[in-house]
């Protein structure tokens, strides 16, 4: 990961659950950064949702905090006091308003986060912040993850280079509309806050929207996006307009980074063995075509199909009933990869249950849907459904 | 289980998947039995389905034919030949015309089901028919069910007693709007068909329609209610409307047996050792609460917890939180059991671990939440999510 011109970055070890590991993150950020985000839709959202959500009106950041090991969600009166103490300590340290501060807390809910644990630190967290910290802070952010994410790329802006990175935390309680994830991409393109909202607004819909892994969503999804601008003394043009057409090539490259990211966290869903990418095609509008692609997604018979690597099209069918979306069954063609193993409504004729077996046991498996009624179509991520995320989530918080 | 006059059962083993058990139920009923029925909402129902769908504008049922192991589901026009072909050997078996005959097949999905195997069992079926077969028929139907599922109530009509049986089956692909779930129930009730269906299809909101194991529609739920009329030699009133002031009684034992069918399918959910029963109140409208109450029986990370004896009454806040329905975080309580674990949009000052633990360990976990805003409640049940569910659906299809 390469450094973002304008950024500095520090991790620290401060045991607010989990031991012998990083679970602080500061992310220091040069006056004149832009700020974007998008938060879960949660109807109960944690105390650092609240606060990102209240500060993201201004535009700027300065300092972005975050923990890991409790989420600071459902904790009443002390969860916003613990928010608000944190951004305190943050601004008295980045020496900027509480208002440029942001915060991402992620573990688990209802425990009172005890943030005097970790503010004492901040101060010296923003004297010890380095550029080049990038790969520190994607593992100070995980929980359950078992590895961290991280992706990057380069692009021109006019006629200079700008870098897009990104880090992400998944796991569980992944699903569209934001979930246990936490993602934060930074760039040192000169974008305006506006502008930087409407690309990330517009970029989640076929990324971070896209995925699940046990369709639970979260109180504390965030995904932020943050614009130095520090690539404007390097001749990158300021941009401050929506239409802008220079914006063209940075957004397919922010576009890139986010479905990077949001693939990675599909692909390391709680005990998940296989990544599986469900294409839905010829559905009535692209809309039906996403619910049908959720439908087949967030089925626990199909997971756990996947998990066991039986090529049980049927249970793909059944999800395509139960997504309430218009369809007929006997127009319906179902592939796994390249191989075609239902059609015009039953087992195709020259299905091989041999290959399809062969096929299922891949660790990345497609789901081809061709629904025949219409021209929509989306794709989805999720991963197998397997014993270890009911070990995992049996027994997580004690 | 009471015989119900005016009706006989009979049961064979067929070897249609299933060696050395019972898959192949037979139900005769004496002329003038009338009949209602629910389906799946699936788009893409099973044959049978579709042929039950057809014949139950007649009104008039004399036989009922039942496989297990096989689904006749996504078999395209050999499976609607299959259903023909069983209808057909059922009608000659019976003396009676295919128009009277219901059908229900359930198992795995996608394989052409050979009715060849069964159709020649029909007519020495009939001949052994008996009275007293509800046991045998509750065993005949199952798949992954543990247990065979029966309830029975006798209630007056009129002056005279009358008898309400019922069978189902149940286990995995378990939602709302009918799973893979079949249920048959009977009585010697002279009800017309349109006041069955009436009584039918109200009944199913509180009892069928509030059960779920997995999310997981499938493409063949049925759930059938026959009436013979044999009361009415008993003197019971015949009942031809659906106001009747004569029929209090008797929906209210028949929305016990619903309600006794419904809880079993949801006790013994695949791999489940516990049942839950998710309470809301306080919600804008019973809608939104039983949404509400969905959410958290759907959500994978309550159901592990619930399996791993951990009250994790957090994972219960998001899943309120995911449903979208209005709910106001700072206004929520949460209860297991008796024990308020939350109030007011935190953990309760009374909580005790240890309380809430010892709850946890027990076979019939209550999860309840009040909203605080409005009068809507709604009751619904499922199981936990254990590693089992993960191993029997993992290889069931080889």
């Amino acid at each position: 990961m390469p450094a973002i011109e304008g950024l500095r970055i520090a991790t620290a070890q401060a045991g607010i659950k989990y031991k012998g590991r990083t679970d602080l993150m500061l992310m220091l950020f040069d006056p004149g950064t832009s700020s974007a985000g998008v938060f879960t839709r949660s109807k109960c959202p944690s105390a650092a949702v609240d606060f990102c959500r209240k500060n993201l009106s201004g535009g700027a950041a300065r300092a972005l905090v975050v923990n890991s090991g409790n989420a600071n969600a459902f904790t009443g009166k002390r969860g916003s006091e613990a928010a608000a103490m944190t951004a305190k300590a943050a601004s008295e340290a980045a020496n900027c308003a509480a208002g440029e501060v942001f915060l991402a807390s992620t573990g688990v809910i209802g425990e009172p986060l005890e943030a005097s644990r970790f503010t004492h630190l901040l101060g010296s967290l923003a004297g010890e912040a380095k550029p080049d910290g990038w790969l520190d802070a994607g593992k100070a952010i995980m929980t359950t993850d078992t590895f961290p994410k991280y992706a990057t790329a380069t692009v021109k802006l006019g006629d200079a280079e700008v870098t897009i990175n990104g880090i992400a935390k998944g796991a569980g309680m992944i699903a569209p509309d934001m979930a246990t994830m936490l993602s934060f991409v930074a760039t040192d393109a000169p974008i305006a806050a506006p502008v930087l909202q409407a690309l990330l607004s517009k970029g989640v819909g076929k990324t971070f929207n896209a995925i699940t892994v046990d369709g639970d969503t979260s109180t504390s999804d965030t995904l932020m996006l943050f614009a130095t601008g520090a690539a404007a003394k390097r001749g990158a043009p300021a941009i401050v307009e929506t239409g802008d057409v220079r914006l063209a090539g940075f957004k397919r490259a922010l576009n890139r980074v986010l479905k990077s990211l949001a693939i990675q966290i599909a692909r390391d869903g709680e005990g998940a063995r296989k990544l599986i990418e469900i294409s839905v095609e010829g559905a009535k509008s692209s809309r039906s075509a996403k619910r049908i692609a959720m439908s087949i997604a967030n089925s626990p018979l199909v997971k756990t199909a996947v998990a066991g690597e039986d090529a049980n099209w049927g249970r793909v069918v059944m999800a395509v009933g139960k997504a309430g979306e218009p369809a007929d069954r006997d127009l319906l063609t179902i592939r796994f990869g390249d191989l075609r193993v239902a059609h015009h409504g039953e087992r195709d004729t020259g299905y091989s249950e041999e290959a399809a077996s062969a096929y299922m046991r891949g660790d990345h498996i497609r789901i081809g849907v061709e629904l025949g009624i219409g021209r929509g179509k989306a794709t989805v991520w999720t991963c197998d459904l397997t014993k270890e995320y009911v070990a995992i989530n049996g027994d997580y918080r004690s």
